[in-house]
């Protein structure tokens, strides 16, 4: 049976393999956080034509059924079928966010003192041909002339001693060398005929606990070629880390949570290969980011202690893998740097952050804060540096939320509501179609309709105040922009959601500040980061009361600055050991068991805050 | 259906399996050094009831087809069958040879100044289990505790991590690391719960061109456990290094003779490993021993320059490989260290060789011959060493000789011929019924026929010398010993086999002296190995004009020194290291291309020697 798409495209579909299955086989994936379970409903498709048999239609309205939606996950075409592919459904290359982050990336690393540097580099060599009196064996000759190029140290793994030989006679005598430089020494990762010492990438990825980022980095300049996000499939084993650790754990799904999360990168970087038409060879290395829950999952390794009091992960610092070791389709002996851990509850995706704002290297007392599915806090300087978690929940990445969605085109970004007519002006980005609502649209919308009282200081929608309030399937509910096809809207839980998130963050903040004995006053400059795209309002952030009202100068909105740091690893060895440095520098606080948390948490349920002190300049635009 | 033992056991045959391969899934392994193609005859079974089909009867005579013998890798059961298998066609563990050997193998360690200080060692800690004021990583606890031991440099390969926090917690703190040292760090290659230090054993291998020997060492007191050999059975891709390098090279077949030898030396484990019912688990390390050929394809690398001028190999010092890039089944971590080879043709057997010796330590002139498939030779002290190769070809290991076997239990080692009478008189390895007859029988046999003129100088038999000399399908041949069912005997080709081989290792010696321009008198010491088993009667080799005619006590025959090499480096560290300079420290000379080494040759056909002079003692012998 066919499946033509309304593109041209005709694809081939086996007797009962889903669309979502007959599609990827050809290239063309679909968002699906949920694994293909059905459950997430991200991976609609619009069947125009032909029979096809579906055995889940959940998340679908009666409208989108009505007009031949159908989840490309728990559907089989009957015969040949013809569908539209809608483009919230499509899993795409951010080209476009990439182009404008790429400078910005390499200025950062130049603003680091850092020369680029890869990790992994090529090496030609010209060696000379063996003759009856220069009669040293291949790989000899290859140390003799890296030798005399300064390379004193070699690492050549057995495995990639099958290749030398042939390579150096079909290469005429010239050979190129991947190489990665670990513990002070050249390891050999692969061995090429001739010169092909371009093109090579590096592949630097941010696995967060929802979300996943590749970038793919030209490493002949530190450029960044392109960007590619997913969802974690790793959700259909849970949504947060203490619930997919249990799965592991308790219901010996280890293997499976592990294997999920490779094959998103998989996706991602086939993606990207086949977008940019880069062959596995091209790619000489992976540096991943990731909180020490995602880490461990990432590399198959049993979380259980991290669950369990005193919290222990199996490293926080990692030796280097191999793809092949690992299930990543690359070039099996690619390496594999991990950044490292600090504690169970503060990752490698914190000490890339830190690395990316650069406090670990000022003498004032900075914040940095990384508001993912968990919010985690560091605070110091050169000298010291103290972190703590608090439970945030992925809501600001669109995981939970009825039209929540990452921040790639088509996500409403920016929302401003008139103070006298109440009308909405929304950004999109991309200037497209609105599909959904980023976290930064979030933060944006709820402190505007707090502002103009469409909510209460508890969060609360007031029906009288807007037309856009009305009643939807959980609730009342906000619309944020009428659709041709579909309204977006902030659902009352939604707005809870949001609510609960910004307390805990803003209890974070507090709570760690009161346990080093400083004030706010005390802070120099707090980096904020995040997937909230490429802006986030910080005054909005502020009248929320996510974050705390200081001088809007000290604030700095960087980003994912867990894929940046990565990004910085892979093209850099000085930074690098700065962020093995951060990893041993950074002390942990536990949180969870402090009642001073719990109070200043429960005070932030309310917009701004129960203590209204704390909010002068919020209290005052209240009163106007 | 059923193939029933003599001794009582059965075993399963499936429809159309070989009896050979039916007995091997159970662990009953039979000689079959052509690797089951039916050409070598050695994997003879005596079917007593039943019917069979056969599709190659080769190498089986009249009347042995007649008593119903058959070749079990080319005979199918057609119904429940009875079968003897002879003792000469089981591949058995020479526990009795090993025993000998085991003392002597001490006290050689002992003699080189070396500490028992295996290459894999085991160590056992005990962690302070961690708590919420310990509660650094698992990895970390182990790098601080063996900082606390004094070892300061640790490798955790990834794929070891996977095992660490279980193991941790299953010990209840208590672990067991098996590490190598490589490169002045150790590396982890498996971890235990609780203490696991005992037993351990480690693995040396002989790979030679026509047999492959494997000891079993007990790690814990570097005693020899067990040993067992097999004939290569690569032999199928032809008997010497050249034909098995073009069958590698141009007939596309590396892979299929890499695989060889891995089956080879997986089926000499496992009937180890089941006799003295050890697991993978308990096995650290192997160390192998092999010409440079054997080398290379033991590690799947390409021979082809080794055939080509001018004669590059790939290597000849090895990076460390594991167990499981090679296809060997145990712990897939298990390292493998490969004794480095010196050039094309004169191999890390070789360097063992020298090792063993210990002439790389002596002031005064040595000189080392391996006689295997090839004849090795190095000449050389403590300052310099030359060396050279002399192709003498398979016969002393049995291979290419009608009756001829390895030097293991069954196998007639001594011959004398009554001067007067002429009656013969044999000495049988392990005190057996005879068998066949190997190196040293063959040596002492020919010798004798000689000084009794049962044969020329040319090797020629003599027919009305001795009753024993009588017409055979092969021409003229001397029965060695009158079998109740088999005789055996020394055929007229036989003969001429080993004096041509007998030619080319004295032209070695000679050409290779003048090369550096000494005589025999300047030369201290003559170290001899070679699979002749325990005893080489050097009067007779020097009758034979094998070995030059020079005082007695300048000999010392040292048995199989690639293994005892292998050994030695097993269990030491300062060994290991003696062997990579040994290797860098050879020079290489090439006899293929001197007219010297040929003249020599043509000299070495006659019985001793053409040049009488250089013989006076057998000169005399033969006048009386």
């Amino acid at each position: 049976m066919n499946i033509t798409l309304t593109s041209g495209k005709t694809v081939e579909a086996k007797e009962g393999e889903s669309i979502l299955d007959s599609l990827k086989k050809e290239g063309i994936f679909l968002t699906s956080s949920c694994g293909g379970k059905g459950t997430c409903g991200k991976c609609k498709v619009i069947v125009q034509s032909g029979n096809v048999s579906s055995t889940s239609q959940m998340k679908l309205s009666q409208d989108e059924i009505n007009s031949g939606y159908a989840l490309a996950c728990k559907t089989c075409p009957s015969e040949d079928i013809l569908i539209d592919i809608p483009k919230e459904s499509m899993l795409i290359v951010e080209g476009q966010i990439a182009t404008g982050k790429s400078k910005d990336l390499q200025s950062h690393l130049q603003a680091s003192g850092a020369a680029v540097d890869p990790i992994a580099s090529r090496i030609l060599i010209d060696l000379p041909p063996p003759s009856i009196d220069d009669n040293i064996s291949d790989l000899e000759r290859v140390k003799r002339e890296l030798v005399a190029n300064g390379i004193g140290c070699l690492r050549v793994p057995y495995r990639l001693l099958t290749k030398l030989g042939k390579s150096a006679r079909e290469g005429n005598w010239q050979i190129t060398l991947s190489t990665i430089h670990s513990e002070d020494c050249y390891e050999i990762t692969n061995i090429f005929p001739g010169n092909r010492t371009s093109p090579h990438y590096g592949i630097a990825i941010d696995i967060g606990t929802t979300t996943v980022v590749v970038y793919m980095i030209d490493l002949t300049d530190g450029s960044l070629l392109d960007v590619a996000s997913i969802y974690n499939s790793q959700i259909q084993f849970g949504d947060d880390v203490i619930t997919r650790i249990v799965n592991a754990t308790e219901h010996d799904k280890l293997h499976n949570i592990h294997s999920a999360i490779i094959s998103d990168i998989n996706n991602l970087l086939q993606l990207l290969m086949e977008t940019h038409d880069i062959t596995s060879e091209s790619i000489d290395c992976f540096v991943t980011s990731g909180n020490t829950t995602m880490t461990q999952l990432f590399l198959n390794l049993d979380p259980a202690s991290i669950r369990e009091e005193p919290y222990i992960p199996t490293a926080n610092s990692f030796p280097l893998a191999y793809a092949g070791e690992l299930g990543i389709k690359a070039n099996p002996n690619t390496p594999v740097y991990v950044l490292p851990c600090v504690a169970s509850y503060v990752g490698g995706d914190i000490v890339s952050g830190v690395l990316a704002t650069g406090m670990h290297k000022q003498e004032e007392v900075c914040i940095f804060i990384d508001i993912g599915t968990n919010g985690e806090i560091v605070i110091g300087n050169s000298e010291w540096m103290m972190s703590a978690a608090c439970s945030a929940g992925p809501c600001f990445e669109g995981s939970g939320m009825k039209h929540g969605m990452r921040a790639t085109e088509g996500a409403i970004e920016n929302v401003n509501i008139n103070r006298e007519t109440l009308d909405v002006e929304i950004e999109v980005i991309g200037d497209s179609k609105p599909m959904g609502i980023c976290g930064s649209g979030m933060i944006d919308a709820i402190s505007e309709m707090f502002i103009t009282g469409i909510i209460n200081q508890k969060g609360k929608l007031q029906k009288d105040k807007s037309d856009r309030v009305r009643d939807g399937e959980d609730g009342p509910e906000f619309v944020v922009h009428f659709g041709d096809k579909k309204d977006i809207v902030l659902s009352d839980p939604d707005i809870e959601n949001i609510v609960r998130a910004k307390a805990a963050i803003y209890a974070g903040f507090s709570t760690l500040l009161n346990e080093v004995g400083f004030t706010f006053d005390d802070v120099h400059r707090v980096y904020i980061a995040g997937g909230f795209g490429k802006f986030l309002d910080i005054d909005k952030a502020i009248i929320l009361g996510m974050l705390p009202e200081m001088p809007k100068e000290k604030f700095e909105y960087m980003g994912n600055t867990s894929v940046t740091g990565a990004y910085l690893c892979t093209l850099s060895r000085k930074l690098r050991e700065e962020a093995e440095e951060i990893s041993r520098q950074i002390t942990y606080v536990e949180l969870s068991v402090s009642n001073s948390f719990m109070d200043e948490y429960m005070s932030g349920l309310f917009i701004p805050h129960t203590n209204m002190d704390a909010f002068p300049g919020v209290k005052a635009l209240m009163g106007h």
